[in-house]
């Protein structure tokens, strides 16, 4: 009996890696989260718009960060037309190309303002928590009149909004906090610096980027030679000198203090000071404090298509993974001013400003963190087969129950064994179980069914010391009553637990 | 001036053929159906699943119809370890890979019921209401008993649901119909003719595929020597004999004649027929008559991995199109069971039936209808900027009807001309818009505000005979109230016509 032939080779059943799929739990907290987000973009004169998953490469262009070959990072196919097409990376370019598509027609009423939500995709590395396919939720407003206080109202808008929206998401004020910084000002430490080669200066911003995790220690040694990590790998540095990396290291650390002398010069440098400071005092004058939003000069932001003020909302809170570990969940969204991007198909500048939610990572902290309900919700009642030969009167007590509005399902697996039915109930989570066998369908006093209450069952089985309450409960666990009577004994139970049904 | 110099090349903004951007309007009516048909799947007791829209390639397998060349159809790529990838085609095909995955462990609770909705890529070429992205929203029972009652009742359950689901969506009884047919059946007019060979088999259900568009004559004709159509086109036939064309057509078309003999010999068509009485006296039980469900044994279903029961859901409904001309809507939604599709995964029978509706394509069919809500909503209340340097206190009005969960905005365009504003408001549909100049604001009986209520204003441009009404409403549709009381004022406002708001 060894030598029995080998079976053929099998499919497997496998997922592309940095893919997930998702079952009921995190599907209705994604419900949850959309909703409430929704209802705050609304509240904000927000409209609803949606591009599809595919779009013409040259269209998305390449503004991933840290993504040095061309395509890298997207996924692209040709046409048959030989036309290079991609999954959208973001929200952000495909609403640049549908505004190009309708500016200045009927079809667009400017300002724009718009959101949408939906699944991006990245052609990178994955890693913990870090997907090829996830969600991103987003707000543009797009269209407001170039420069002065209108453009500050839009940036200042989308940091209350990002604000608000947190709390809606039940992130009391103080554990989140919304940052906001000007590419404009680090262009001008560029200025300062004197710093010509584009890859240099990427080395600085990266440095820059880093100050949360690696702390101004860190920073400098990568403004400088590199650093070691604690893993003995090397990174190498931007290669600036001592005063430089001071220079970089002084502008980029929180403070009110007063503005290096070098800095002062740059032109852009000032300009965007001065619209940070718009949109600090829009945001006062609204009652949002820095319990809220505050200008941090260490955003940076990677996406390489902002021009102007960049915003990042970051959770405050720690807590403890289920090794006890801490986490710190860092960034949770954030977004930016893109002058540039709708005019690559324009030919003119067109004010854009956008912040967008990162919901499958908001998602994956708001869960750890318990802000989300993600408590089993019941099943269905089901109505199991005693008689396999009377499929048909089962069924019609299921739709029965359903013509009630009440969830409810026929048992389908092998009915040959009892156990193996009230085994699925169970971990369907079902309130209740319905049962008719011969003696209960011959019943003299008419049709009977069982009823059993799983719910009470189940507390049943957690009591043992008092003997009569136990009987007590034994008997309304299991009840007989008249079949004419099912939907409104069910809905008893139902009621009883406070399962919700309709 | 006529050499000035060429402008360089921009790039255009457009998206690939057989894609389509969504507006408010259509996005509102996805969501209503979207809700309506998961409340029935859940009152069927289902439970929901999502995959990612990227699978390999080998997982999702090759059963599109009329599909000759390999990946035709499908959108395909290559991952950097080389192995392909491709765009889900349909939402079965991943739900066959999900559930072989988990086959057997504690992770799935068998039978295993569940939905999904989301959006499916075909590489195919566009047509009218024909997109390359469109969505569907599917139902599945896999690893039910095999055979028997409760494979049946798995199959009968489908399409109760699927009539139920119709008329959730406001589809009166009559409107539509289920259709339900068996792949066996065809089967065993297969064994009939006798014919071996595979390309002549799919020209003959091709050809019966046809018989709502063509009649019973094009069918024939097409089951014989090939049709002619009406632009001259030839499609070749399946060239069978008379007798033999005169068996298909009598074995497709409606009758509970009696069967013809040549047919009674087919074990699996006699299998076949005994499944569609079993489903046909299910449904009965359950109260779902003929006006809901039929046997039309003129039903084949595309796709490949069917292996027994398919569905069809027709709309009955003709309506006629923006220009008179009659439309017929056909099949929004199908399915049927599809034993094999685990098992390529698995190497033992799984059984399987699901239900897949087009949304995208009903979604179509009910706005034509007029069964779907796409009334505009009410805009947000605008705050117009009257004087560019008060920004934030315009802003901070903004803020205070936003924390009153109104839904409100600041004008973000250029502030020059309030005409402009005003238009503005009208076009975004706003109930009012409120308006603060120095006039206002320096009242002596402190700061005020004017309200312009655009509802009554609308009303207003529309009355003209009555001039004391006219003069009466003209002093309503513009108010002038402390500031202190924006937000009452305006709730009244939006009270008086049925805005909502919160």
């Amino acid at each position: 009996m060894s030598d029995k032939p080998k079976k053929p080779q099998k499919l497997k059943a496998r997922l592309p890696r940095g893919l997930e799929d998702r079952g009921p739990a995190a599907i209705n907290a994604t419900r949850q989260m959309v909703e409430k987000i929704r209802a705050v973009y609304e509240r904000y004169g927000f409209e609803p718009v949606e591009t599809p998953a595919i779009e013409y490469t040259d269209a998305l262009g390449k503004f991933l960060p840290d993504q040095d070959r061309p395509n890298e990072g997207v996924f692209s196919f040709q046409d048959d037309d030989e036309q290079w097409l991609s999954l959208r990376y973001d929200l952000t370019a495909p609403l640049a190309r549908y505004v190009a598509e309708r500016y200045g027609t009927e079809n667009l009423v400017l300002p724009y303002r718009s959101y949408r939500f939906g699944y991006v995709y990245r052609n990178e590395k994955p890693g913990p928590g870090r997907f090829r396919q996830f969600m991103q939720f987003d707000a543009d407003t797009i269209g407001t009149a170039a420069g002065g206080q209108s453009s500050a109202a839009a940036d200042a808008e989308m940091c209350m909004m990002a604000a608000d929206t947190m709390e809606a998401l039940g992130l009391p004020r103080g554990s989140y906090v919304v940052k906001v910084n000007n590419r404009k000002v680090l262009d001008g430490v560029r200025d300062a610096l004197g710093i010509a080669d584009d890859g240099q200066w990427l080395t600085v911003m990266r440095a820059v980027d880093k100050l949360d995790r690696l702390g101004i220690g860190g920073v400098k040694q990568l403004l400088g030679e590199g650093r070691k990590d604690e893993s003995g790998d090397f990174t190498k540095g931007a290669g600036l000198k001592e005063a430089d990396i001071a220079l970089v290291a002084s502008s980029v650390e929180q403070g009110d203090g007063p503005i290096d002398p070098r800095l002062r010069d740059s032109k852009i440098g000032q300009q965007g000071r001065e619209e940070l400071e718009d949109i600090g005092r829009l945001v006062a004058a609204s009652g949002y404090g820095s319990d809220r939003i505050i200008i941090d000069p260490s955003v940076v932001r990677g996406l390489e298509y902002y021009t102007g003020p960049v915003f990042e909302v970051e959770l405050l809170l720690d807590t403890k993974d289920e090794k006890g570990r801490p986490v710190r969940f860092g960034s949770v969204g954030g977004g930016g001013r893109y002058d540039g991007l709708v005019s690559r198909f324009r030919g003119e500048v067109v004010p854009a400003t956008g912040f967008s939610i990162g919901v499958s990572r908001l998602q994956a902290a708001l869960t750890m963190l318990g802000k989300l309900d993600t408590r089993p919700e019941f099943g269905p009642v089901v109505v199991t087969v005693f008689d396999r030969d009377r499929v048909a009167d089962y069924q019609k007590m299921v739709a029965a129950l359903r013509e009630a509005k009440i969830r409810a399902e026929l048992y389908l697996g092998n009915p040959r064994n009892m156990g193996n039915q009230l085994k699925y109930a169970d971990r369907r989570n079902s309130p209740c179980v319905i049962i008719q066998g011969s003696d209960e369908k011959d019943d003299p006093a008419g049709p009977q069914i069982l009823l059993k209450d799983l719910i009470l069952g189940a507390e049943l089985a957690r009591l043992e010391k008092d003997r009569d309450e136990y009987l007590q409960k034994q008997g309304e666990a299991q009840i007989k009553v008249p079949q004419a009577a099912l939907v409104d004994e069910v809905r008893k139970i139902l009621d009883k637990h406070g399962v919700k049904w309709n």
